[in-house]
């Protein structure tokens, strides 16, 4: 049991290190060394668990992908209303990339796909089909207008998202990413919601605080 | 003169060459060898009209964006309404994108910002202010409700945009790119348009073909 404990604590400072030199040093030059010496592990004890610098960007972005979602499901869990709710995911997200390493490096190796033999899709698919869920429930809990469509409207947000944070990061080092998300939501609110509901939801997006 | 277009032609012809390696191959393992020989020159020639993979990188980034922005000059010409202008300026980076290989990996080039060590933001900017502009001049023209801040909806339009050609090469090697920023148009539009002219407008999203 220590022992499979220690194996795992291994293993993540190991995940840790990748994500600190993927976003410091970018994928194509990161070297298993610097990774090793992030993570103050041998390139032994690294070798042991991941076999090559792909896998350990699958693993970053696996573990990046687990925070996310995880973090998603609690707000899931809380049982608001479905518009509330695709806010409050697009919030969590922002606050883990402003704050979080390894969310930041999984991100941006999902994004680079050159990176890769074969594009990363399943991140993408897992948030569509929970937009495009949540998307549904709003427009039978009556937030969003039943003219719109909810698979076009998550294959919207989902892409509009991902290049927002991408822009913010390349423009703005992620520090008007919050901002840039509670924008998103000001824009997009008065064409998706029911004239009559606009005014008891405008102030959604407030719910995205602009600092981490 | 005969030398100079003799010398243009080959800058020109290294230039398409990187652009089909960087998008084939990724640019972290592109090597200068695949460049000259999917050009059909010379290293040697090579090497007299580009220092290095980042100055290559840097040069189809360049001509990606000349490409573009003359493209989005001739629409900007014709003197169409400034709402319709900015639906037509999508579809031409979406024509682009889908049929140029410069286009396509100048913009993958663009996104992948952990190639170079400093991020590319030029072209941003440059769309930034154009798109800023032309929705002030759409609110003028009553195209756009004056409750739009047209700052905010030119950095929500353009990092938007960034993602959805992003995602689309990610999840669907561009096949849905046009139908995509034509939906972009679809649910943007009713949420930025004032009530009385939703009607006139609403069919402005069909410009954008959905092939190229």
């Amino acid at each position: 049991m220590v022992k499979q404990a220690r194996a795992r604590a291994t293993r993540d400072a190991i995940i840790r290190g990748a994500a600190e030199v993927f976003e410091r040093n970018g994928y194509g030059i990161a070297s298993i060394s610097d990774i090793a010496s992030a993570a103050a592990v041998t390139k032994g004890a690294l070798y042991f668990h991941f076999q090559s610098k792909d896998d350990l960007a699958h693993a970053v972005i696996a573990r990046q992908h687990e925070l996310a979602f995880s973090a998603g499901a609690l707000v899931l869990e809380q049982g608001r209303p479905a518009l509330e709710s695709m806010v409050l995911l697009c919030a969590g997200l922002g606050r883990q990339l402003v704050t979080d390493p390894v969310v930041q490096a999984g991100i941006r190796l999902t994004t680079e796909v050159s990176n890769f033999e074969r594009p990363v899709a399943d991140p993408y698919e897992d948030w569509l089909n929970t937009f495009e869920e949540l998307a549904r429930r709003a427009i039978e809990e009556g937030d969003i207008a039943p003219t719109v469509d909810p698979a076009m409207l998550a294959h919207f947000i989902i892409p509009a998202y991902t290049g927002i944070q991408l822009v913010s990061a390349t423009l703005a080092d992620r520090t008007d990413l919050l901002q840039r998300i509670r924008e998103l939501w000001i824009v997009l609110l008065p064409g998706i919601v029911p004239a009559d509901r606009l005014d008891a939801l405008r102030r959604l997006p407030e719910l995205i605080p602009t600092s981490a």
